[in-house]
C-alpha cells in the first residue's frame, strides 16, 4: 500500500561501511564462539554454523537504526557503535528462536528455520515425528539462550565508558523485559476463544516486538551519541509509532502479501488463529461467524486462505487496518515533524517510515 | 553412601549473615521486576511470582560457593558480593526452567514446576492436553530467559570496579557457553540407539552442570577477592573435581535414593532412558538386554523401577559408580592438598566436597 506522506530526499545516516562494522563485529562473534564451540565437540560447532545462518537471515533494521540515531545525533565514531549494533542484531535472533518455538514454527520467510533443520536430522535419524519436533525445539531454545547472552556479551566487551555500557545494558534488559512481556500476552492471547480488544492487541505487539526492534535501537544510538533524556523520550516515542505502523503492516502482508515477494506463507497467520488488529476487527463484524468456520476447520490451503481473504476485505477488516497504518504514520510524522531533533536526522526517521510502511515484503 | 576421608571441624567462610545477603538481593530483584510487570498486565506479575518461586526453591548451593571463595581468600565486603552471589543463582533457576522445557519434565523435586503450573492452567482453561504442554513449556521458555538476563542485570549493575565486573560478565558468558554445549550433548545423547563412552558422558555431565555450578561460582569469588590466575586456575579444577563428585552422586540418587528424602522420582531419569554413568556402565554388562528390555516396555511404576535397580546392582552399575565418586573425591582432596589456595579455603572446600558426596537427598 502507498501512503500518502510527502517523499523528501532522504539523508543517508546509516551508511554501507556502518553496516558493514556492524555486519563484521557479528560475524567475527560468531566465528569465534564457533571456533571454541567446535574445540567441545562437532555437533557444538554444527550449532554454532547454524546461529550464524540466523543471524545473517534479517534485513538488519535495527542495526541500522542504531546507526541512523547515533549518526543523526552527531556522533563520529562509528567503531564504537558497531559492536551495540550488533547486539541487537543478536537479540532479534534470540528472541526469532524462541518465538519460532513458542508457535511451533518450522518455518521462516518461507524457509526451514533452526527447529526446523533439527527437528528433520532428528527424523533422518529414525526419531518418531513428535520426538523428532521436540529436539528441533530443544536445540532452538539453547541456540536462542545462545544468541542472547551473545547481545550481553557484545555491549558488555564493547570499548565504552562505564556509565554508557551500564546505560547500554539497561536499554538491553528493558527490551528483554518488554518483549517477554508481549510474549506472554501473545500466548495468553492466542487460542480459542480470547477475544482481546485492539488496544490490548496493539499493546501486545508494542511490548513483544517495537520496543526492542525500534525503540531500543533508537534510543542506544542517542546514549551513545551522548544525548539527554528529553532526546530519548522522543526517539522513544517516535519508535513505538513507527513500530506499531511496521507491524500493522506486517499484520496486513501476512495476509494479503504475495508470498513469492515477502517470503512468508500468507496463510501461517490465519492459521495460527493469532490475534491480529485483522482478526479483532472481524470478530466485530457479521461476516464473523463464517470466517471462524473457516478457520476452525483449518487453514491449510491456498483456497481456504483465499476465501478468509476475501470476508476479510468484505467486512471491512482490510481497510480499517490500512486506516490505522496510516493513522500510525500521521502519529509519527507529527511526532517527529513537533520533536526536538536535529533536522537530519527527523528527515531519516522520515524516509524510514516511509520504507516501513510502503513495502511489499 | 558414607566416604572414607577424615573429618575436620569446618570454618565457616559462608555465614547466615552472607546467605541472607544474597537472598535479599535476589528477593529485591524479583520484586522489583515482579511490580514493573504487573504495570504491563496482571498475568505478567503472574509470571513473575512464579518466577520467584523457581528462584527461592533451591539449596543455595551456588551463593554459597561464591561467598566460601571470596571469604576464603581474606575479602572483606560482603556487600559487593552479594549480587553475584545472587546472579549464579539466578543463572542456576534459567538453566533448570530451560532443561525442564528439553526434558519435557512437569515436575522437579516431586512437585509442579513451572511448565507444570501453566499447563494445568491452560488446562483447567480448556485447551486439549498437548496445547496445554505446549502452552506450559512455552512460558518457562519466557521466564527462563528472564532469569537468564537477570543473572546478567545483576552483576551488570553490581557496584564493582570496571575491569572485576567485566571479568564477572566473562565467567558468566563462559558458564553459559559451557552449559550450552552440555545440554545439546545431553540432547544428542538421549533416546535410544546412542552409546557414549563413560569419558563422553561425564564431560557432558561438566560442561552442563559443573561449570556453571561449582567452577565459576568459585572463580567469580576469587575474582572478587582479586585473586591471581593461579588460585582462579586451582579453583577451576577443584570446581570440576567436586562437581564431578556431586553430579555422580545425583546420579546414584536419582535412581538408588529415597523418593522421600530426595523429593525426585526414582524413576523419573531410568524412563528418560538418560545416559547417565550408570547406564553406560550397564550396557557393557551382560545384564544389559534385560535392562534394555525393561526400560523399552517403559519405566513408569515402581516395581518396573526396583526391577531395574536390582539389575543395576548384580551388573556391577551401582559399585563400579560409587567407586567413581570415591575417586572423583580423592582427586578433590588431593587437588585442594597441593594446591596453593589458603589452608582455611581448603578446608572449608573439603568440608564442602564432604556433604556433596556424603548426602541423601
Amino acid at each position: 500500500m502507498t501512503i500518502p506522506l510527502a517523499r523528501q530526499t532522504a539523508p543517508v545516516l546509516c551508511s554501507d561501511d556502518d553496516r558493514d562494522r556492524a555486519g563484521r563485529v557479528l560475524e567475527q562473534y560468531l566465528e569465534s564462539a564457533r571456533v571454541r564451540a567446535a574445540a567441545v565437540g562437532a555437533g557444538y560447532g554444527r550449532l554454532w554454523e547454524a546461529l550464524s545462518r540466523c543471524a545473517r537471515g534479517g534485513k538488519r533494521l535495527r542495526p541500522e537504526l542504531v546507526f541512523i540515531s547515533y549518526n543523526g545525533l552527531g556522533g563520529t565514531d562509528p567503531v564504537a557503535v558497531a559492536p551495540v549494533a550488533a547486539a541487537f542484531e543478536m537479540l532479534h535472533t534470540a528472541l526469532l528462536l524462541h518465538d519460532d518455538v513458542i508457535d511451533g514454527d518450522f518455518k521462516r520467510r518461507g524457509v526451514r528455520n533452526l527447529p526446523g533443520e533439527y527437528r528433520d536430522l532428528a527424523a533422518a535419524e529414525g526419531f518418531p515425528e513428535d520426538q523428532a519436533a521436540h529436539r528441533g525445539q530443544s536445540v532452538a531454545v539453547i541456540a536462542g539462550d545462545l544468541a542472547l547472552t551473545g547481545a550481553y556479551r557484545l555491549i558488555a566487551t564493547a570499548e565504552l565508558p562505564g556509565e554508557v555500557r551500564l546505560q547500554l545494558l539497561e536499554e538491553l534488559d528493558a527490551a528483554v523485559f518488554a518483549s517477554a512481556g508481549g510474549e506472554l500476552l501473545d500466548v495468553e492471547f492466542s487460542g480459542a476463544g480470547h477475544d482481546p480488544a485492539l488496544q490490548d492487541v496493539l499493546a501486545m505487539t508494542r511490548l513483544k516486538t517495537a520496543v526492542y526492534s525500534f525503540e531500543a535501537p533508537l534510543r542506544a544510538g542517542a546514549l551513545l551519541a551522548g544525548a539527554d533524556q528529553s532526546v530519548l523520550d522522543s526517539l522513544g516515542m517516535v519508535g513505538r509509532l513507527i513500530g506499531t505502523a511496521f507491524q500493522l503492516v506486517d499484520d496486513l502482508l501476512g495476509t494479503f502479501g504475495e508470498e513469492g515477494r515477502t517470503g512468508k506463507s500468507t496463510f501461517g497467520d490465519l492459521a495460527a488463529e493469532k490475534s491480529t488488529p485483522l482478526m479483532v476487527h472481524a470478530r466485530q463484524s457479521e461476516k464473523w461467524p463464517q470466517i471462524a468456520a473457516v478457520l476452525a476447520a483449518g487453514v491449510h490451503s491456498s483456497p481456504q486462505a483465499e476465501e478468509v481473504r476475501l470476508l476479510l476485505e468484505r467486512c471491512g477488516a482490510r481497510s480499517y487496518v490500512e486506516d490505522l497504518v496510516r493513522s500510525y504514520s500521521a502519529k509519527a510524522q507529527e511526532a517527529l515533524d513537533t520533536s526536538n531533533l536535529p533536522p537530519l536526522l527527523v528527515a531519516a526517521l522520515e524516509a524510514f517510515l516511509h520504507r516501513a510502511v510502503d513495502r511489499r515484503a
